[in-house]
């Protein structure tokens, strides 16, 4: 039965990474861990959001998904972040989330949490492998461990085999190319036991 | 004399890219450029701006700079960006004006202008290389030409030999730590040439 | 017709790259440039690739194929790379032919070669972004200028829409995956054209 | 009194890196770890050594050092790489190292290693955060855990506050330019440390 506190947080305009992140959340739940799915603010104008119906009703849905704080990155030993890619970098959003914990950066309280992260885009190679690998640049100034799935399990093949986290295609209608459930369910299990042997070995 | 229109797109929040955004316009003037300083638009909330005096007093100083648009973009031969690095990334502010292209990205707008960039952080390996390289990955999707300085100019070793774009490091009173003017203009007349060689190609 | 001298140089142990390198021989000559398709070096211990039959007839195959040179690098105005990816970055043989270019770069000999390159790995992510981008940084230390296909053609898609550069995932048997033979052409089409650009605009 | 086993593997051509990887072992060693110190197997032509007094002079010097081999990264529960930056990049040295792991991988005998990497450039900015970014990068595909130093210590900042390694800035002399050997020493310490906790915590 885990100890661990993992935080997976998410940014979605239209649902998929919310969808990855729920995975996440029933993978790692099998592992006792006490999990929190949390969803990073929305930071786009009104008006950006109302003209994409898809956007505007994915945000409808989710409202009641609580919003990530600073003090959810203090609570969590584990984060898993799951963010689109925007020209092969996280979206706004996400940065802005990051951005503003320097407050916490520089009290040394973001140090030997244990990340990983998982992407989607519209093209299989439109981004993907750089977006999660910009984020774990942030997290190294952090001072974060960080835990990608590497090829640790089958399922990760069926994903499309990115050794930096579950990505997934996704098509303009919204619908996931390649089935990365599995892959998904992995890599929370495997966050969530780095950090246990992080925890425990600290004690 | 030039025919190239180069618009310097900066983010600053307490005036180091904005100090190097006008050494480049001074750069480019000399080659008869048609150049265009333009502020990436703050989305930062009120507070975090009040909280902050230098802050505050630089968006108060430069409130006359007009705002990049994404007409400037259009407009556009050559852009160079200056921002400074936050967690290895570039920070929201600049993500977020990237992000609202989406618009003339499918339209194809934003093909073959020339692009390079400059960065400022406060400690002398944070993050200014990677900076420079997600903000060009970027720019990669947007079917940019990538023109960097390399090592073109002996103006570049004396700002550390940063051969993806002019960077310094600024200490905590926002002072330079090395003399990067003459690199910085150097920088500027390089993508100048380079968008000249371009545009007088393409015709 | 193009007066471009166009070196594609490949390093492939079993074909892939090759035929990448050859697809690209063909869309560049179209353009009437001048091209020669280079073999990088294969500098791995004889008994490596002896132990491998496909690695063995690959190498047999191409023996008449010329090796890339330094003298190569300095005659092109537009290099176009194939290489595979190796653990997510590109194989020892094509970083051994980079490292050897340190007097070239003394001189400033590299300056201003306009690049792209092509890659391919087993798995869909397995790299194959990456791979490309840290060719490109090697670049920007040359002061080459990065072209990169971005989305400029309906063929990229085809593909997987690599904006960085054409990539293609191959089974266990060689087999390419994906149809990208177009994807290539238009790359190399692509690099020759904005070399073109380069080169006359400097006259 | 730590039970771990730390491989600290360099390549080094005249010796900074050399230097930095028994800085890693001194501190290392305040722990109680296994430590074995292992030179990457030098794949230069016997000329290019020759030809560059000092490199040969180093090789000389340090022909005692045992060679780093397969078994060697089997048998480290963390590893410490310690490398030039060339061209922005691991050199070909150490990438043909990595090549070769490739039965290791296949066999999942790199799981789980705790990395971390420090490098040397002759210019402030010449690569030094993007060639440690581009080894972690093949660490993600061998399943490591990467647990850089961030800024967990106050000896970072001295050597240039390099979150994603220590670096150092070598002169055409060889001399360093910036004082690393607390960082060095720290970085030892916190991969050894991150390391036991993986262990202890895995029993």
């Amino acid at each position: 039965m885990s100890n661990v506190k993992l935080a997976i947080m998410y940014y979605s305009s239209t649902g998929s990474n919310y969808k990855l992140a729920k995975w996440a959340e029933e993978g790692a739940k099998t592992t006792g861990a006490d999990v929190k799915v949390l969803r990073v603010p929305e930071t786009a104008p009104k008006e950006a959001v109302e003209s994409n119906p898809a956007w505007k009703a994915h945000l409808e849905e989710t409202k009641d998904v609580p919003e990530a704080t600073l003090d959810d990155l203090e609570w969590a030993d584990a984060i898993i972040f799951s963010t689109p890619t925007r020209f092969g970098n996280v979206p706004a959003q996400m940065k802005q989330f990051f951005d503003t914990a320097g407050g916490l950066w520089m009290e040394g309280k973001l140090v030997n949490k244990v990340v990983s992260a998982m992407t989607s885009a519209q093209n299989a190679h439109g981004g993907q492998e750089q977006t999660l690998l910009s984020l774990y640049t942030s997290m190294f100034h952090w001072g974060a461990l960080v835990a990608t799935p590497g090829y640790t399990d089958e399922s990760i093949f069926a994903g499309g085999g990115n050794p930096y986290g579950t990505s997934v295609t996704v098509d303009q209608d919204g619908k996931m190319q390649e089935d990365v459930e599995a892959a998904v369910k992995h890599q929370a299990k495997r966050t969530v036991q780095v950090a246990e042997w992080v925890k425990n070995g600290q004690q």
